[in-house]
């Protein structure tokens, strides 16, 4: 039986992430459920898909991830079953999968529209309860995916506009996307982006108003208390202090602008 | 063998959930050991009962429900284990089953007094360390109710006051009974209450100087930022500002008093 | 097979446990994965170890706790497979072992040096999903302790300075090393340190200014509201508020002096 995970915005220790796993339980006894992270920020669609993309793909190959963060819950937006590589996914069609499907293209895009497979009766604001949790048991069980609805023909899915690194000669633009637990600044400039930077003195790192030079590999690699910037285990340039937190000592928050230069 | 679920106001994190998995895992290896939430208010034996009520029904018929919200632990209160409909609780006596035994008299009040199966030496600090789990585990493994402790004749629960919406002509008196992680007021005026209120916008909902017209099915059916009142996937009705955070914007936290009116 | 619990200063809801999951359950599919806590303070060694301390003794013999506290990430210190008592752990050794081989000395230690067994590309910065994760999984699936690389002869573990309760005549100086979750602080004085002492009202406990009377048994002994003094459910001297905070209500956190003193 396929592993199934939940990615909500519910916020951790949610008796609305409870109610989802008791749906779960009571149609799939015997499945294993992985919470991914309940603390997407609410609404925050954009934090959500980049979540996806950055956990999902260390999962065993046919897992199915549940993921919640459904501002239009009780809409016409449509609930879809999606497969993206070797991982298959349960969601809102509201852009969760902007980042996963810019990777790869869906190979199977299925609307989750067969209320047979449902609650008896379903809530307007808690589809994640009353629709995605019963599909998820029953898929999990042996449902083939058929059942669940309409094969979307030629059909992609919504998306939502990515934030992403801008390079410009010996220049590349970016933000801050994301302040991980450790207060790291997580951007969206990728490694890919950086495949050709050089990563000694020679390249200058400056993020609202506060810069450090080199792209180092380890937070080891400086003293502590230094700003550092390094490729980060996401595949991210990410801006640190050494043993402390970035976001609290330099007050930058998601969205401030980030600058490497070089040459 | 059922599912054991736990729910403490230990927070989420803490290491003392830690130490009951281990107690149970230690006399259950194969369970299944679910955590509903760790997130209860310390102390707050209302806001346990109300978590439980709302998360344990959708459970699977004989789950074990182990929840520790014991200021008590240490005095003469009891812990009972108890079956209401088709769920079981292993908890103190202290007013937590109150909401479900309100919508469904227990059919079965057992002591948790047989020292037999609990921890050799039992803190006077963590029972549910050194009591509960271990009986938990035990009764997941099979041993029969009945060693557990002498069933309670006749007997019925500790229950604390719950505060309840008050119907008086055309109009209901309620209050905030809790904010959940969207920042959504929760309410004590249930959908019952509610039943043959119309909807339409000859209804005001007031809140703590703040009001709306009409009772909505979904966040969705008004725009962005504006302030809605509908009934939640808990049955209750919540105050809500669509997309962001009634809690913070409205300044209202629990025991602000909600009145609906109409006619 | 056994159990593999995780242990990291990652924050609850982090998507670097989300990861280490997935790995594990790639290679392990099988395996019950517990979360012990991630609430480890970032970077903090100390409070790793004593969380270490106070938990892993639950759990079933022959359980393997995964421990990444881990700031020295991408230096040469070095990664370790560790049994002490009846329990394993595969760590950094960084001192997170401390308090754990303070207790009891190591039966045996293992470089975990053989990189056959870990991801094919290695971050620099997530030594716990790259190392520790697929060297966890492949453990529980019964892979020999050998093969994880050479045991260290006669070798013993890096250790950092723990902070312990002082007795001098009839006084003991101490720290509070902790707050728990319910606000209450709890000290380095363990029971041990207070196994000659009186219980009674000739004993004082002061903390930063505050004082009590008598050493109690349980939160309850006392009516709401006042500071007690008694021996927690983890063996440690604690000070709390009963039914309240006392962080919050005498401003005190980690780090403030704790002295009893009796005759």
């Amino acid at each position: 039986m396929p592993i199934v995970t939940l990615t909500t915005d519910f916020g951790e220790g949610s008796r609305y992430v409870a109610a989802m796993k008791g749906v779960i339980y009571s149609l799939a006894p015997d499945v294993t459920l992985v919470d991914l992270t309940h603390a997407v920020p609410p609404q925050d669609i954009a934090a959500g898909a980049m979540a996806l993309e950055e956990m999902t793909c260390w999962f065993p190959a046919g897992t199915l991830h549940v993921a919640v963060v459904d501002p239009g819950v009780g809409s016409d937006r449509r609930l879809v079953y999606v497969e993206i590589g070797s991982q298959r996914y349960l969601c809102p069609d509201n852009g969760l999968l902007t980042c996963l499907a810019a990777r790869e293209p869906p190979r199977k895009i299925v609307e989750v529209s067969n209320p047979a497979l449902w609650a008896p009766t379903v809530s307007r604001t808690f589809h994640g309860r009353d629709i995605l949790a019963p599909v998820a048991a029953r898929l999990a069980t042996g449902l083939p995916v058929d059942e669940v609805g309409a094969t979307r023909q030629g059909g992609s899915l919504i998306t939502i506009p990515l934030t992403r690194g801008r390079r410009v000669g010996q220049r590349i633009d970016g933000r801050v996307v994301e302040v991980d637990s450790f207060g790291n600044l997580i951007t969206d400039i990728t490694a890919t982006d950086l495949a050709d930077t050089p990563r000694d003195e020679s390249v200058t790192v400056t993020c609202d108003g506060h810069f450090t030079v080199g792209i180092y590999g380890a937070y080891s690699d400086q003293p502590e208390m230094t700003l550092i910037a390094l490729i980060g285990s996401g595949g991210r340039l990410e801006l640190a202090i050494v043993n402390d937190s970035a976001a609290d000592m330099l007050g930058v928050r998601p969205g401030a602008p980030v600058r490497v230069d070089w040459g």
